[in-house]
């Protein structure tokens, strides 16, 4: 491809409201366009980018044997209706009414549609497994889009579903797709960690998350040196490692804490370590019930575990006048003690083998010191409901525990018959018994995982594009489209590598500076520089994460690109 | 692939709705379900044959050096006012709002992306001429969708745009489109007639249309045998063979012709041919001018052309009421003389050289005779505004015309500076002068595409796929699955075939009945059955077009498949 036929408008500054890395080398690079906020227009470079990247996904998807397919993106609501998420799935759902007035909606994801068209479909046990995929625009109306398309309201991903008659069918499919996944981010060149996930409103309870590590990730990873353990910090645990000295209980007693609100506060006011203290939080669950949360004074609740061990579908911290109209107390004195204003309590491990803990005395402004589990509380409910803290033992290995920050690239749920029961799909099974079909899903975010990419592999003026998602993988780049000597040497080179790679040749008329700039930007694995030698057939060749050129004849040329591209 | 792995749900019955012969192949085959009215889901057959329709086109499109690119669906209200296309586009638009309030649309072409995105970035003529395309989902709300993939409401879309900075680059590019589409059709096998068309609501004044003929068509077009002219009937132009016999001209005379309304009635009651009348017909153009329009009253008017010769942007026909208003009469008695009520008088061509004509006396129930142009009434305007008649002799080389029933597959439009001038996309000239983009948008209706394939390849019992975009190019059907020595040929010869072909084993355990109705259904160009004599290295070869399959050894095989499928 000649680069005078390219649209490829490069910028010499990335708008000042892009924050993200990959956000701004896109832009500057002419690799997108924003449309509408959090709407991209992805021009020639970012396709390539993507199309690649699409194709190596798709070549994993054929190895483990699930066929593609294609959904629409305008939906129904009957369909969302009848799994009970048209109401459930919130504000990120574009709705829209066609000319008759019926309502529809643009697809965030495509559980209902596989459920209707394909779970349905399938009425004997003998046409199961069975998995499909596509790749396509997703719709979410997110509230603040940003970083690019790491964060965009329309946006590309691969999602597969199986179809199986059994669980083993289903386990045998996650890991298959596992497999594949972890394989297309490999070839993609990204470094990715598969961790524990929470399935959020997906239903279904097991599921997978692919993370890749970058410093503009919205996720926390925690993993252990060795990698036998990897989880989200929204599902990570770890063993807790203080241990207090048995004590006798003492007696309660009533101590007045003025105005000292936080584990902070009381710490420094009564001069007492944190784990000293067992901390009250008071939740909302499902918007009707009162749950009273008890953790060790220097740990925090982790929600979405604490979501899981109450197994609801909203939990929420109350508000500082929803507390006081409950309790009657203010923040900071609630506690255990007769607290049966309280629907359920619900105590961390961390609150076993305490001795002597001071507690909220459910009087505003005062605290109870002394007080002993069992004695003087018991909670209806134990379970690890804390955030895990760097440096802790996994609960695997017992390995410190590291945290990193990510993208989130993939997620692959095992969603069982979360949607076949709710929309009727059922099978025969071997005894002739009506079944609903048991599904998993599995998600690729295809233009985060261009971002996250290029979030690992950029340079100092550009980026160094990994060989197989490279949008050109060797940049001829001319220095004077005047020069008759270098314009045929740089024909006859794109002419001959064309056959076998992908070949971009700069023909602009153009400054040199502005030519390597806008390679900078294209990070093609291979540039080859046709100058003021080319009549000596000699040209210069750069690898993008390398400082200088090298000069060579045109047989070291061959084998460099030969090895370097193969 | 496996077709046990690969989803095709076929059906024994098309469902009574489904009316298009390619339509019902779609659903029997397991080609296409329907999600919604007028929005379907691709399964994996319908999608291979669709990508590999694309692949052709993609190819096609990187030979005359055009980029491929991806514009999102999601559209911000705001660029179709820029181009006043928001308010002109009607009800077809889709219409949302995001959950700021923002008005958007989904994309039912991308001249304003396209103007916006890329118009606008192209600053100087040294940029141009660069075309982009691109292949995506498109939407439009039809009234009624029908016919499949015909007229649906989501459909696939190769859009292409160029940006010239000389009429002679967009006339270039035009050439370099048409030959690219051109090789696209034929490829995809499908019979494809380039026609003159009207440009409607695009903007732009020259347009070609690419007609596929079939039976389920809604266009017509007029074409001669030699091809030297063809065009929609919409557009078309024919010679006039009519002449009459001069004649003195005669003295005007009332006629009373009471109830006597349309020109039928008028040639029984007055016992004369309908060419010796001129009939007159009221349009109201852009909603404000009253259009008296003359015709020979053996012809009809084509609104398409009236419109063109008018050069509105709305044009419709009276009501009876508006009628009635306008004129003081009632409908058939309107006509040319005192007709001080029009805004203008247009006459077709075919009102010239007659004599002694019959017109209406706009007095109700009356007609006035003997009337001559020019010394009775004298129109404003005259220009060939007729439709064109089956056998009339063609414009070029007067050879009789020929209507046929085709399916619009492509469109091309010289658009011109229709957008850019509204949309103030300029670059500077050679001479520094700011001139706006000279632009032209190029489309196939991917879909379509598929539907028209499909209605010139059936066969009685399904489908006869054109070798290129065959969903599978080899079918592999094996009789008796616990037969081993069946099983260990088929596997063979998947193995063997797969290196090169797409190969679908049909490796289900169903009856032989069922295997082979579904392989009419899928109409691989090579069907091979592997059956009883597979232990002597026998089997049945079938192509779809053939009745009866011919038998055949392993070498004969080899040689018949890569002379059918090279």
């Amino acid at each position: 491809m000649r680069q005078s036929k390219l649209f490829m408008p490069t910028l010499k500054e990335a708008p000042a409201d892009a924050v993200a890395e990959s956000h701004k080398l896109m832009l500057r690079g002419g690799y997108v366009r924003q449309v509408t906020a959090g709407v991209y227009a992805y021009l020639p470079l970012g396709y390539r980018a993507l199309s690649k990247a699409e194709q190596i996904m798709r070549e994993e998807m054929a190895k483990i044997n699930v066929p593609e397919m294609a959904m629409p993106n305008l939906l129904p609501a009957t369909l969302w209706e009848e799994s009970g998420r048209w109401q459930k799935y919130g504000p990120e759902m574009f709705k829209l009414k066609d000319r008759h007035g019926r309502q529809s909606l643009l697809g965030p994801t495509h559980e209902e549609t596989f459920t209707d068209i394909v779970a349905k479909d399938l009425k004997s046990y003998k046409q199961m497994p069975i998995a499909l995929f596509q790749i396509q625009s997703k719709f979410r109306d997110e509230n603040r889009p940003r970083f690019g398309l790491l964060r965009s309201r329309e946006f590309i991903m691969l999602d597969a579903y199986s179809f199986a008659a059994t669980k083993e069918q289903l386990d045998q499919q996650f890991d298959d797709e596992k497999k594949a996944f972890t394989a297309a981010f490999e070839r993609c060149g990204l470094k990715v960690t598969p961790v524990i996930a929470d399935s959020g409103t997906m239903g279904g309870k097991n599921s997978t998350e692919f993370q890749a590590p970058a410093a503009i990730g919205e996720d926390t990873i925690a993993t252990n040196e060795t990698g036998t353990y990897s989880a989200n910090l929204e599902m990570a645990c770890s063993i807790d490692t203080f241990k207090q000295e048995k004590e006798e209980p003492g007696q309660l007693a009533e101590v007045a804490t003025p105005e000292q609100e936080s584990i902070a506060d009381l710490v420094k006011f009564l001069n007492i370590p944190a784990t000293r203290i067992v901390k009250s939080v008071l939740y909302v669950a499902n918007e009707k019930e009162n749950i009273l949360v008890l953790i060790r004074g220097d740990k925090e609740v982790n929600e979405v575990k604490l979501k899981h061990l109450l197994d609801v579908d909203s939990l929420r911290i109350a508000t500082d006048e929803e507390l006081a109209n409950i309790t009657g107390v203010g923040k900071g004195s609630v506690g255990p003690l007769k607290a049966d204003w309280a629907d359920k309590v619900v105590a961390d491990n961390t609150v076993k083998n305490l001795y002597n803990v001071v507690v909220g005395a459910n009087k505003s402004g005062y605290q109870i010191k002394n007080v002993n589990l069992n004695r003087d509380f018991t909670p209806d409910l134990f379970g690890d409901i804390r955030v895990a803290n760097e440096g802790e033992p996994d609960p695997i290995d017992h390995l410190p525990l590291k945290f990193t920050t990510t993208i989130e690239v993939g997620h692959i749920f095992k969603l069982g018959t979360y949607y076949t029961k709710a929309m009727g799909a059922n099978f025969l099974d071997q005894n002739g018994k009506s079944q609903p079909v048991i599904m998993g899903s599995y998600g690729i975010g295809v233009t985060r995982v261009l971002s996250a990419v290029i979030e690992q592999h950029l340079t100092p003026n550009g980026i160094a594009w990994p060989k197989e998602i490279a949008p050109f993988d060797l940049h001829i780049v001319q220095m004077k489209m005047k020069d008759d000597d270098q314009t045929s040497l740089a024909q006859k080179l794109e002419e001959k590598y064309s056959a076998k790679y992908d070949v971009l040749y700069d023909d602009r008329n153009e400054r040199a500076g502005v030519k390597f700039a806008d390679a900078d930007l294209l990070g093609a694995p291979v540039r080859v520089t046709v100058g003021k030698k080319a009549s000596e057939g000699v040209v210069e060749v750069k690898k993008p994460t390398e400082d200088k050129a090298t000069e060579m004849t045109l047989s070291e040329l061959d084998d460099f690109i030969n090895k370097e591209l193969r």
